[in-house]
């Protein structure tokens, strides 16, 4: 696909996936909901603790639902970070709702839980988190924002499995597992994957029985194939949000190599982090860290430059050795759509990350001696003079903002 | 799946699917619009004239792309049958529409074409069409009134892939090329299929550019990959519509086989019209019609029987000898989300069929065998006395309105 020697991703397949696509025709059923995506749910519910999972078609279309569960009506204010793909916000607009946009923390690109107070107003109804690059936000720090203002959270944890929040106590919850809602992504650029994909979690149990509906086009069918009811019909609004047993019976092969998956991740992760020590150092280039309340799921590798054009020369640089790396994301607030409904508030750090970070190829298949290419590159990365601006071609190769 | 000997759906393979799909692991893209999807996009524009065609997740998200395209806002009244699935309506009760409901054909379960100008007010914004089992709508009658009402139409094309309309001058066009937006499934119960799966085509080339962004999550992504802007963002509201990669490989598989397909079913059409002509005529049960404006697809088989009671005592028979025969559709106008919101006329052709309607068994692997020993069975169908009401565990069973 990519014309790169090393691209920035490749979507890696376990070995037992078109087997169980296979097992779920011969089932006679491939459509949503079939023994694969139940496989699924009782997966996440028992491995993770979620107390109810529900398959979906994409990430996005898990954050539409929790929009739609949460009631969110035409002038209902929704915070969410800027520095996060358009579906966090998006899934929202779509339900009428006044997006205020919050800025990153300065040591990471997620939001900064100290600004999201300032922010509430009487028609504030939910916060929605990010957990970039799989870690966590201060969770504690955000429900009990949420608690005394009451208000609800959701989790966009879609760069997130099998990552953890250490609580003040001491005890760990998987991201997806504390706010009352959670989304996740298997988009085939995420750790797990199902091509598209995506899942909703939903941890409050009064939004359990009604997202079951959501999930169903807005009909009880599913408490009708359990016999609570005795016909089904049109009970609320919906969408078909339920992904195909192909797509489920994918993403079951690879969850049964989640450990496996996760041990090879961390490893490329920290072969970069003390491979590129040297040269971060050396040209003041940020490597990223992890709090103290957070775990690494080996999700991405970034550095953050120390500007523009130092981060724009390092891609062009990696793309003249064939090799893809990109960064992500433009900022929300400022973006086409959002920018005449912002409320002008600056926020220096969502633009910093946009400009300044790039991310670095990251996938299950790359050797060690690809990695150690990549390395010994950017440790002889210097400041090469290119003339401002980029060319178009060189800035539109550089950009593929993979999700 | 099924416990039954002749289950109502068999999803059936042609035998490259998953050759395909591992195809499209080995190419390294397994998200969306990939080299499937875009052969699939050039297939059905070829093939059937369609000016542009988008896949997505589900029958039901090509229905909410089209509601988003036709800038659907709250107020809006949109003209729609009743005797349909959920999707058709909810979709654009998402964007906050008011929906009017008509009524069905006598002699057919499709939208009464002549009941539809009544309903049209200076708020009306849309009439959407259903193709019911495949068989058109009376489409030039539709547009005219379209037309003078300066209204935007949809086909809800779902069931009618492969077939057609005649115009009044002799011409003939493929179902979901007439109206300004055309939705397909792929659903396993379809002709085609794609486990789950939607298309939607659009045939107004003022929607083209729109709907591009639509699909693409609100962003001008798909613009930016053939190279016309240099970098994308957020610039409208949007969703994830578009499906992986793998459901794509598996469509297109049965795509290269859409003429055997259609030959075959189009042969079991034709059996139980003949088998069961006497028996109909002897029980007053109504066989299908196809009026003389419209193709037969071959994608499914009704009864409509004479009262709810002989139809209830058909399935419980069938039932009894081990074969799945199903209802549907509960009319959408006395729904439990409608049925407050509805305006009170009466749509009795609507709750006729929704009574008397039966479904057989329908799919590419029944045997001549098993179609024999269906239409034998209803051959030796007399009028049976059971007590009603029906058990509930009997309604529930032969309840399964596969979409």
């Amino acid at each position: 696909m990519s014309n790169y020697k090393i691209p920035f991703n490749k979507p890696f397949i376990t070995g037992n996936e078109l087997e169980y696509i296979q097992d779920a025709v011969d089932y006679g059923k491939i459509s949503g909901n079939g023994k694969y995506t139940q496989k699924i749910h009782r997966f996440f519910e028992r491995q993770f603790g979620f107390k109810k999972c529900l398959l979906t078609t994409s990430c996005t279309d898990a954050l539409e639902m929790a929009a739609i569960l949460l009631d969110v009506e035409p002038g209902d204010e929704i915070i969410i970070p800027s520095y996060t793909f358009v579906s966090t916000a998006n899934a929202f607009v779509l339900r009428g709702a006044v997006i205020r946009f919050v800025d990153s923390r300065k040591d990471h690109p997620g939001i900064d839980e100290d600004k999201i107070e300032e922010l509430i107003t009487e028609k504030t109804k939910a916060i929605v988190v990010v957990h970039y690059a799989g870690v966590a936000c201060d969770m504690d720090k955000v429900m009990d924002i949420a608690n005394r203002h009451n208000l609800f959270v959701v989790e966009d944890a879609a760069q997130a499995i099998n990552s953890y929040y250490e609580h003040a106590d001491g005890i760990r919850s998987p991201l997806g597992s504390i706010a009352h809602l959670g989304t996740f992504s298997f988009h085939e650029t995420k750790n797990i994957i199902a091509g598209e994909g995506g899942m909703l979690t939903i941890n409050d149990d009064r939004f359990a029985e009604r997202a079951e509906i959501i999930w169903e086009k807005g009909t009880n069918r599913t408490a009708f194939f359990r016999g609570e009811v005795d016909k089904y019909g049109w009970v609320d609004i919906g969408s078909s949000f339920l992904p195909s047993e192909l797509n489920a019976a994918f993403l079951y092969a690879q969850l049964m190599n989640l450990i496996r998956i996760q041990q090879k991740r961390m490893c490329i992760w920290n072969r970069y982090q003390k491979g590129l020590e040297g040269v971060c150092k050396r040209l003041g280039i940020r490597q990223p860290g992890i709090p103290g309340y957070a775990t690494n799921n080996g999700h991405m590798y970034y550095l953050v430059c120390r500007n523009r054009r130092q981060r724009d020369e390092l891609i062009a640089y990696l793309k003249e050795r064939d090799v893809l790396s990109v960064f992500h994301y433009q900022p929300l607030h400022t973006s086409k759509f959002f920018q005449d409904r912002h409320d002008g508030r600056t926020l220096p750090y969502t633009d910093l990350y946009s400009h300044n970070l790039v991310r670095l190829p990251f996938y299950y298949e790359l050797t060690v001696e690809e990695q150690d290419y990549i390395i010994d590159a950017i440790n002889n990365f210097r400041r090469v003079e290119i003339q401002p601006p980029l060319p178009v071609a060189v800035a539109r190769s550089v950009a593929d903002q993979a999700v």
